[in-house]
């Protein structure tokens, strides 16, 4: 293995990083495109070379010939459940304590309801929720709906000022362990801490978390989780997210989406609800099974990683290539205006990282992808790459460096044809 | 075509009467399997062949090599709205109006909230909510929820008494338009109109009527609709649900599952929630892409009629099927014990009949099931058929009733292990 510096790091030093790197076979549990280098598991997860069949085995074995009888005998009806299990193992969860459900959105609505619930009966006085400010927009927008209907203030402030407002004695911090568009890692263990000092209940999305770095929800005693079963869980396009609730606060409500899969006995179907013991009451519809048998896939590309050292494991490679490509980027691409938004220490950094620039954050973005690079844009000014460690090597760092230098060294981003914007940016 | 009555049709006749089917060829948009006579699809519809080979390709080339460009190039971002429009042509809305989205149970809470604030807003005095006693529990299980967060009703009534019902001016009705029980078929144009008279929005839940039959929702004047993808449009286990509401409400209210993908522009990022236009403020999280393509490919299926005389060819092909069955089962397994629930009067009944039997339902279904006939039960006593008119056949119900008569002959279904329950009944 090399010991050079990442700054004079050589493509010969990068795959020599990766032919001496433990995890390097979990690569080969994913179907990657040819010709790209993707950089941006934090959006969408790459396809898991086990999907397609165990997809196709639902569709046209359990659904087609099995149909309605494979809700018992090709276990369906435990299926938000198994793979909630599953989940659990990633996040420091007990089995039988999370569920895969909806969406992280409408799980989001759940959990905030329930804590708010709480806190109304634990500290009716308390009127605030807080989060930070560049907070995903789906978790302000739920808060914010929320807020509204129990007239509640939602006040949003920057990570550092955090700690600061809960001398204010908040109902409720809700927060992304780590932040869309800065990457930057919140410590869910001392917030939480400094929280319930202040009487304060905790929501933990772990939409960039889950899957990404070891998460510990008994651990940092959470109150609330939601994560996303798409990104880091490579579950595929909309899949299904997941809903944790702390065994102390399980029981404690009735959550509003209280649809008759939630319900203690739904095949009784008796007229009144009756929520289900723990985690259970937190199901609301039916579930998507296609869905969900593909999000199991995706977890158990993760699980896979348990004999080679697990998520700390993972961490510990995630941020190898993340420091790599911060060094790289500033040692190659320097003097085009681009500027470090991600937290440089990496206890405060996630999976991914972020660099602004002002003018050509969307265009260099496009350019990348143009040349293979896929990465993505974060309005307005973010140019954000993400660093999942089950499949992305060294080389692959080295090499869309590279690719950022031509970018900006040919100032090709400034064709007509990268500026155009795209519905989904 | 014979023209023998049902009471004494023979095979032969029901072979006929397939024979000179026009919609038969519509059976063969379907992956039957071998053996089975499937009369439950209205609790999951039959995978149509397309399906399997469109599901690999989203999986396989959208996803796995398209990754996270799949938004923008294999238009993910519009599934929602494009699949919403297909189904808008089933039930009398246009395009625009409807979308597709999470589940039945999550949109009839956006859609009973939105119902609920407009009835607040216009008529704040009204604090009850009517329904029938045995729709669909979780449409009385969303609705209690709602009712005790805003400190309202709900008040439910045999199907008969609902019109007296609207004498005392409630807030909302609330109806599933074909009773998952009986089969009964509410008159969902005289119902809003008497509603509406006396001053009460109506909130439909379509799961047994959206592809069952024809449904005009702009025809009946309908406030707001929700439905199941799974049933009769053929979607999929868990496929997506659809959610609509009439135009003059749409934008009254900012329906509380405030997620990103209602919001007016999801990709701008910002922190303040500033719902879309119309029906795209009811979507809510990011949209499940294998299942909406999927459900997608089952709409395709109904629309395929629409050239064959549509949903009006199909209804009158389901009540010939329905009534067969009746006549048959009466003509033919009587002195058993089996009480036809569904009504007689083909204008009053969906596209199933369900007979009770106070003793013997579970275990009989069971024993049918063995025999290879699909029905299901619904507890206490309801045996349960649905006579799917896409891929239904007259000599489907010739052969059911036959094999019924033979459980119920041999006295099989006394046999302990038909009485065995399981998970899902």
């Amino acid at each position: 293995m090399t010991t050079a510096h990442p700054l004079r790091w050589t493509r010969a030093d990068a795959e020599a990083r990766d032919a001496s790197d433990p995890l390097a076979p979990l690569r080969d549990q994913f179907a990657l495109p040819d010709g790209t280098i993707y950089l941006d598991g934090n959006s969408l997860g790459v396809l898991p070379r086990a999907t397609a069949a165990r997809v196709q085995q639902v569709v046209t074995e359990e659904w087609g010939r099995g149909l309605i009888t494979s809700w018992n005998r090709a276990g369906w009806i435990e299926l938000p459940g198994r793979v909630g299990d599953k989940i659990a193992r990633l996040v420091g969860a007990r089995p039988g304590e999370l569920v895969v459900a909806d969406s992280t959105s409408v799980n989001l609505f759940k959990v905030l309801s329930a804590a708010l619930a709480i806190a109304r009966a634990d500290a009716p006085q308390r009127r605030v929720i807080v989060s930070e400010r560049s907070n995903f927009p789906t978790d302000l927008y739920i808060a914010e709906s929320l807020a509204r209907a129990h007239d509640l203030r939602l006040v949003l402030a920057e990570a550092e000022d955090l700690p600061a407002l809960l001398a204010d004695r908040p109902a409720l911090l809700m927060l992304t362990q780590v932040n869309y568009r800065s990457g930057r890692l919140h410590d869910m263990a001392a917030l939480t801490q400094a929280a319930h000092a202040a009487g304060t209940l905790t929501v933990w999305d772990l939409a960039h978390s889950a899957g990404a770095l070891p998460v510990d929800l008994h651990g940092a005693q959470a109150d609330f989780a939601v994560g996303c079963g798409y990104k880091y869980l490579n579950g595929g396009p909309g899949a299904p997210a997941f809903v944790w609730a702390h065994p102390r606060h399980a029981e404690r409500f009735w959550q509003p989406l209280a649809g008759w899969m939630g319900h203690a006995a739904p095949f009784e179907f008796t007229p009144d609800y009756r929520p289900a013991p723990g985690i259970g009451r937190y199901l609301c519809g039916t579930p998507s099974v296609i869905g969900a048998a593909a999000l199991e896939c995706g977890v158990d590309t993760l699980l896979a990683a348990e004999r080679l050292g697990g998520l700390a494991a993972l961490r510990a490679k995630s941020l190898a290539l993340s420091e790599a490509f911060i060094a790289g980027v500033e040692a190659r691409c320097a003097g085009h205006g681009l500027q470090l938004v991600t937290p440089r220490d990496a206890a405060l950094r996630g999976s991914q990282v972020s660099f602004a620039h002002a003018e050509g954050g969307y265009a260099m973005v496009q350019a990348l992808i143009a040349r293979g690079v896929v990465g993505d844009f974060r309005a307005p000014d973010l140019l954000r790459f993400g660093f999942t460690p089950l499949y992305t090597r060294h080389v692959d760092v080295w090499d869309a460096v590279e690719q950022l230098r031509q970018v900006l060294e040919t100032g090709e981003w400034r064709e007509a044809r990268f500026q155009q914007r795209a519905a989904v940016t």
